[in-house]
């Protein structure tokens, strides 16, 4: 079990074996800055093997070594993140064929297609080298396959495993013509071999052939992803795997199915930082941590990226002033993060990241603040002790990637956008401000132990998930829907009988009409005598065991029910059938925790509260002072600080 | 002759083969709500010919003789709007090739090469077949060949008959290469084998090969329509012939062109009501109506499609509210139509379209608030009696899509859109606002039954639309020109001599430049003492024979002539050398009306009227209490409601 | 020497030959309008050569025979600036291939592969005809090679061009390697050959990469260039050759580069009057010409290219109003330009630019407005002696294209646009409106003749301009910099050690931080009591030997130096750290100009200053009428004209 939090980040020597004197000041750089832990390997391919066939592993091995007697621990990447020349130039497969019908040329990174044998081929003879190195030296920690998974592809080999998966997933053809409602234009298909890849040179009227691509592009990245974990484990087992997620819950990359997989949890966080306001990006960063570690609540979560200074690759590259990185960096530990890691400790010295923050900068001085910020932080993890542990939270939010592909394939009713993620967010910046822990949940998870699970725009039920409902809320469970809620199945096959299909008995309503409004129109709603604004969907609700909590105030449908509560079982179930902002979402929420038994530790919306570890944190990402009550004991924050009150 | 008006639309028993307990459900709503025609038949082919070669018309059969027992009538759709997917994977040459020179995938609809020996092939078995069958049942009524045409092609089989039509067009290549300008820039042609098609990777600086593509594409699907029609008369021709024309006066397919192949004109229409001010998007709609019905003023017209709820492929699915749909749906009848037919009558379950507003939904209930408006709508028609008949109209309004063409295309003297469509519209509004029946006439009209005919933008004058319009003037009539008129023939070749060409000696002026102005600018002219504000482009003009009205009173060429009148034998001309804003239209249209002795029926700018049949229909499209005037007698109409007066 | 300026421009009598009375008038037209010399020959390669191998010259002789009978002058075009259909259609190298790997169909213009051996082939045919041709007539006086030299290409002949340029350049894949830092994401290559061009389906991540190919492109077309010349001079020597730059700035030809090849350097100036405020097009018209000249101060200047009147190809279409045909053209001839050259002298009837300003249009009457007002600024002209001599400037202005290259194209500081091209010329018209001459400087240009040199956004800094710099302020001269500066070399590789790299002495300073603004962000900083507005960029500033001339007034380094100045030798520097508002620029630009003892002519801001050849140029650009103290004298100037005061 991991006792101490894990301080470094990406680190690439190969850059740089011209330079020797660098290479020895930056260990020396290192040290003082109380640095314990590189990464190492990642995108080396065309210096471990510069030539097909060719290998060259010493500079790693002298690397390490000097890392070991300094006492710094190495996580290896395998370095398929990104092509060599030679081998995109070679094989034709390697490179992946794009929705346009264009096979790339060689370049870039990340683009390589994950059923390619050649590709595999000759991942697996490096893998194998690595894992024999890795025997050899006791400061490696942690396996880190790849890198941040995620391109399409569209090729021959790609179209052919397709259609098998097809083939599994509906067996017969006439099952994937029914679901998938073929007869609507004639594009009904008379086996699984004719069915194409969504293109944007093709098909692109078949929502449900589209979710089923995004689902089988997953399905490749856990398939490659084992395929090189398999390659290690032959030679060896003693070591644990990672691979690093990235982007947010808006990526496409299906981390839920992703976590059954890795031993630990890993997360690259490039929050906007001073491009956004700072409070609004640390909600959002708070979210993105809960729903990464959340895909699997009892692995180790990790930092595995974040930029000390700016990030060169945003549209503006906004300096970090003194105290938001240490508050940043912290503000992982207190969701359980094991590590601080950067990318990246030196500064690359040109091409695409140069740019990049960088622990050490193009001048290399010690005196450089970067520097300094990131030695002071040094100093405070120090002071914290870790062990993993299950985050304790008694509310939760149910977040579904599958959803996400159906509301942003399907035609109507709004074509200008859904924005599930955003809503998502919302509805948990919300509940956050009142000082919770909050865990996210999915389509396989238990709910029992929450008192209040949150479904926004679950635009999605299948049987499955609408049963562990009703029988959470049967046992005495709350739980909140908003609109959209159960129009369709997972291929986005609406139910017939009327939405909201499966949660009909549960919600005690049915939804007899959806009236979206445009990017400019707001809708009010009345809420215990006051109105509120709502956007995006009004759906027309009829009643049937469930009683009014709110009205329509606008349009031909004023008057109308909005908001409905029902009792079920021994709990209790709300639908919100529109979408509100957050002056609504606040009042309905509040007395929804009230109800279901749950009380923030603040009381400042201003501020960001965590739990972990028997450590209470509250953040101040504003510029101002902020007070607040905790434990009846009065308190103030400065600006851009954080204070932990142990229990 | 039809004396009764068709209600129904669309219907797609082959989606729910599996469901007969629904298919029997929707026989007695249907009934309930009056319904007495149906549309069969369109993107079937994947049903009625599941592999090539292998037919399936039962189901087909079994519907029909169902709904002849029922009463209710049927328009027979041939299915070539979707190619299946076995036809368009074995056979490339179905595919069109695009702009960018990809030649897609099998997918999608409405995007097969018209001029494909193997698609004519299939679907002309497919067609006899349709036509044994027709003789079969009574209750069969017309045939809509193929759905809403309108892709276009670039591949070879296109390259060579665009040759060959260019070639019978122009007969030699030196008549091309001079109306063309091809010396210009270097492009000349030795010989017409040697014309490529205009697409974004070749040839985009030569605009009339552009305006000829334009027609060659309209040509193609009058030809293959022509083609479907045939197949179908080798076996029987006791049927009228339609298809569904769709878009608006906007979409490229040249209408008054198409009309001359049709029997019975039928139009798709799908305002965007809600979503704009349904005012403008009611006199939208009654220019779209007054331009389909006009492309032959001797033939029915028909509403061939229409949303009884939401549109879900708009950017937003607007909910119609209670009246708007009976508003909407009398509003075409008071234009003409001989029916108001949906799309469609029972939701889609899954694929594009299933949030498309339906006669029956989801949930198939018949306490749903569309059924019970549609249902409504049922019953008013009962009342209304119907024969074909010709409107009545004292005012004309030109327009041409060839002009449309070369304005779109052509380069100067605006780059940043030239709005025919917008324009002419303008115009409409202003007219109709008036109280008046309007037709369009176009450029093998003749216009001696109008007391006023109004040209705008008219930048394409032949010789032949210009003989006419002497004549007409010369024997009393009374025209209105705006800016631009005259510059160039229709292969975009300016007029030597100056403009405005060939009606220099009716509009008695010459036009000696053209001051564009950009999207933020607005010009100033006054009229009989007042101001008016005008866009787009200023002309400069000398007058001949003609009399100043209006000046310029802005720019560094105020106090020269913006507006000029001309008497040219027994009738008068106007040319407005720009473009006016409403007001401006207003003042001088009123005028001009009053003195070509034409004179409005109502005398409220915020109704819409229609006289048909000897009915008068005052349309109150805004969501207030509106008073008019009519034949004397003071009224008053509530928002979102109708008035019928008979004569 | 030319001892009177050209007047007249491009004549394409080939598009009239069935038209001998236009033909005819157009001559009388030109002596009326005091025309002298018109360019022939462009884009007439169909007409030349209107088969393979079939030739025609007649037509061209005609015309120089009756010119030179007219005593007008012939400026002789090569038809390379389109290729004929014929040569498009049957040879596929000829045609360009595009950044997304589509090789272009025949069409359109400029878009021929430089490389290709056939294109080389047929033009040398035709250029050495044309050749033989010049020997027969007296006339023609000057060589155009081509047209507006630009489009990119990646064929297969390109990439192997490229492969062995980049060979020559860096002798070594090792050099190339470690300059490129293509160690970064695995992109190392292992020879020349197999380096791709970038393109958009393939490598997007070296910014070396584009860099380079950037000036591969240039390179290639000053080889065809030469190559053009040399089929000429194979014939005879005994004209001088130029071709036609164009754009501005911002273009991506460097022009520097290409006037070491021409005799003649040579404008097309199409400026946005009327579109913009015409103050601010003349002063980057002031600049643009000022650019163009200087990149090489020894070789006449000539604007072969003007319209007068509007310019169809932009947005609108905009008049020039009476005075400003003649104030924009007189601009040109302040600037040392020996001529007034338009596009065009009679308008094309049809194709692309049919609605381009000429001195006859379509009425082809002597009284149109146009042809009155290019009439009477013929004879404006007459009054006007030329001699080619060198302009007097004390200040200059650094601009480098390979500095814009790396701008535009490395990630961070800024990826919403780094507006190399608009800070350069803020800089240069804040200088101009001061009343003086200004030159331009390049990579390669001695500075010891100007009294100041401004270094506006030097991101890329090479050690030969540095040592330039630090020998020429050593010896009294003046510099200022602005942010970013000495970032990077050639190869957007950083500098170690910190920036400004090489500059470091120089400026006396260390730039530590950089801090990005968005597009909305503005920052503040302090100068000698006052605050003013700065954007884009926030440099920390360290003080080595320098002293603190302005600080920051805004986020969290507030209080931290802006703006430093150093002595240095007998000189002395200025470094302004971020990129300031005009306000800032006149406040500090005024105070440095004052130091470095340099004085304006005038003291106007709105009017515009040159001196040459012994007369003072002032402009007015504005509507307004203008006062300005000249020598002592007061003046007072109408809005739209000028004046010339003599010596």
């Amino acid at each position: 079990m991991r006792k101490k939090i894990l301080y470094g980040g990406d680190y690439n020597p190969e850059q740089w074996l011209e330079y020797p004197e660098i290479l020895k000041k930056d260990i020396e750089m290192m040290k003082e800055a109380k640095i314990n832990t590189v990464t190492l390997g990642m995108f080396s391919w065309s210096m471990l093997e510069p030539e097909e066939g060719v290998y060259n592993f010493e500079w790693l091995e002298n690397i390490i070594e000097i890392l070991e007697a300094s006492e710094i621990e190495v996580i290896l990447g395998t370095p398929s993140g990104a092509k060599p020349t030679w081998l995109g130039n070679r094989y034709e497969e390697v490179r992946v064929v794009r929705a346009d019908g264009v096979r790339e040329l060689q370049g870039n990174r990340h683009n390589f297609c994950t059923n390619s044998p050649v590709y595999r081929e000759k991942i697996a003879i490096i893998n194998e080298k690595l894992a024999h190195l890795s025997l050899k030296y006791k400061n490696i920690i942690l396996w880190h396959i790849s890198n941040e998974f995620g391109a399409d592809c569209h090729c021959e080999l790609c179209q052919k495993k397709f259609s098998q998966w097809l083939k599994e997933k509906y067996k017969t053809i006439e099952n994937l013509n029914r679901e998938w409602w073929t007869t609507f234009w004639s594009h009904r298909y008379k086996n699984f071999e004719e069915i194409h890849t969504p293109m944007s040179i093709g098909e692109m009227s078949v929502t449900a052939l589209d979710i089923n691509y995004r689902q089988f592009m997953v399905k490749n990245y856990i398939d490659y992803f084992n395929f090189e974990k398999a390659s290690i484990q032959k030679i060896t087992k003693h070591l644990p795997f990672t691979t690093n997620y990235h982007g947010t819950g808006n990526h496409n990359m299906n981390y839920r199915e992703f976590s059954k997989h890795v031993d630990i949890i890993s997360y690259d966080s490039y929050p906007e930082w001073m491009m956004k306001n700072n409070l609004d990006v640390a909600f959002e960063t708070s979210f993105n941590f809960d729903l990464m570690r959340s895909t699997d609540l009892n692995k180790e979560f990790m930092l595995m990226e974040s930029s000390p200074s700016s990030t060169n690759w945003q549209s503006y590259s906004k300096l970090k002033p003194n105290n938001l990185l240490s508050l940043a960096s912290i503000q992982s530990i207190a969701h359980s993060s094991s590590s601080i890691l950067y990318f990246q400790i030196r500064q690359s010295r040109g091409s695409a990241e140069k740019f990049h923050g960088a622990v050490i900068d193009h001048s290399g001085k010690s005196s450089h603040r970067v520097f300094r910020e990131a030695k002071r932080l040094g100093g405070e993890l120090q002071k914290l002790n870790y062990s993993f542990e299950k985050i304790n939270s008694k509310v939760a939010i149910y977040y579904s990637w599958l959803n996400k592909y159906a509301l942003e394939r399907t035609q109507g009713p709004r074509n200008e956008g859904m924005d599930y993620y955003q809503n998502v967010l919302e509805i948990y910046r919300v509940l956050k401000s009142k000082g919770l822990n909050i865990d996210i949940v999915f389509e396989d998870s238990k709910l029992e132990d929450y008192n209040l699970v949150v479904f926004p725009m679950m635009y999605v039920v299948e049987e499955e998930i609408a049963e562990e409902i009703k029988k959470y809320v049967s046992n005495g469970g709350t739980i909140v829907t908003t609109a959209p809620v159960g129009y369709v199945n997972s291929d986005d096959l609406c139910h017939l009988g009327g939405f909201p299909g499966h949660l009909k008995d549960v919600l005690g309503i049915e939804i007899d009409e959806i009236d979206a409004l445009t990017n400019e129109e707001r809708g009010k709603v009345s809420y215990k005598g006051k109105t509120y604004t709502s956007k995006y969907f009004n759906e027309m609700i009829t009643l049937c065991e469930a009683e009014p909590l709110g009205v329509y105030e606008k349009f031909f449908y004023k008057g109308s029910v909005a908001i409905s509560e029902n009792i079920y079982g021994l709990g209790k179930t709300y639908h919100i059938g529109t979408l509100l902002e957050r002056e609504g979402l606040y009042a309905i929420l509040e007395d929804v925790l009230e109800e279901s038994g749950v009380y923030g530790a603040i009381d400042n919306n201003n501020l960001i509260y965590n739990n972990y570890l028997g450590r209470h944190y509250i953040f101040n990402f504003t510029e101002t002072i902020e007070e607040f009550k905790f434990k009846g004991k009065e308190y103030s924050l400065k600006g851009l600080d954080y204070i932990i009150i142990e229990d």
